[in-house]
């Protein structure tokens, strides 16, 4: 059996998976917290349940504060998502230790960079190069892995 | 080799990553479903196709059955692909089976009843305590793999 | 330990999830190249980084070209993520191989040639053809995972 102990690799894989995973999740915090405090909800059963003792209707609608929260998620969704396979198989196929822990860093730094410079917000090109170590890492990695185990 | 025979916490969230996964897939189905009856699409060529015979162009729209199908959809991308990492990682850590089972257990019934009640739509807090249940296990998995096999 | 050298399947599963997740992650780039040509952002800094020496406001609006392929990404995440969770687990549950290699092979064309149809865009039914194709092949690994490996 495979185990996480077994294997340095994979340990450290799961342990900054699990954190850039984590960060993630806070998004859905910072959203309702948004939606609470601006009073900008989706669904009508929201509105009426944090907006009483007034006409929830008017509760129904979209607020920046709670958009620019809502698209920092969905990008980090998008990029996540690829780290999450990519990186995993990559951690399997037994690379050398330094060289992952490499990219995971990277990774990992690169996307709560990209976080705090979506929800500060700092001027571009900021964000846009967060965006791109990460990307580019993840690129690295799915190169690596299709050079030293294509099986098609 | 590992092998799910092997490994009864792996083949356990086999299991319940499955289904999971199969419930999520169903909201695409439910948002198809929607669109063809509500005739509410988001591309000109759907609109040709499914609404013949009359202007297709007006039926380019949101509906609000459709928007609230999306929304759950994505809730559960959210959630699930945190579940998914941090479990399939914790699952590899050697947990108690009994404690795996609980979390595993608690993540899918806390999914379940929350397109239940996204779809219903149930008042809140129903579907809020649906959500933090869920994000709880979650955590809680992410908690145990770090305290135990943290390596950065 | 596992290594994808031992185990044919999981290598074959880790170059068509690479090969898919890649394809995936070039929807952002092609997102970020419609916003920048066709000068339609969502943030205020990326306006203002991007449309110098006008008024950076103007140019925070949607785009139908933008949106078609933040529509089309959006769908690989929500096929993708599935095939990655429930096909990794088919992988390590011991299928034979031509049958795997069937499902991957048929997973990977059916989603690159959505996104062609969605791209292009095609009439209907081609993207809807290849969106039941590659969900299909999802559900029958999930299908044969839960009938050989059920543990609840």
């Amino acid at each position: 059996m495979v185990g996480l102990a077994d294997n340095e690799v994979l340990r450290a894989f799961a342990s900054y998976a699990t954190i850039v995973l984590s960060k993630m999740m806070l998004m859905s915090t910072a959203t309702a917290f948004f939606r609470v405090t601006r009073k900008a909800f989706a669904n009508p059963e929201d509105a009426a349940s944090l907006g009483k003792g007034e006409n929830p209707k008017k509760f129904i609608r979209t607020d920046e504060a709670v958009e620019r929260v809502r698209r920092a998620h969905l990008n980090d969704l998008e990029n996540v998502v690829p780290f999450l396979g990519i990186g995993l198989l990559y951690a399997l196929s037994g690379p050398d230790l330094a060289s992952a822990l490499l990219h995971f860093r990277l990774f990992v730094g690169a996307r709560l960079y990209h976080t705090v410079a979506y929800l500060a917000p700092l001027p571009q090109p900021n964000r846009g190069l967060a965006f791109f170590v990460g990307y580019g890492v993840t690129l690295s990695m799915a190169y690596r892995l299709l050079r030293d185990h294509l099986y098609l």
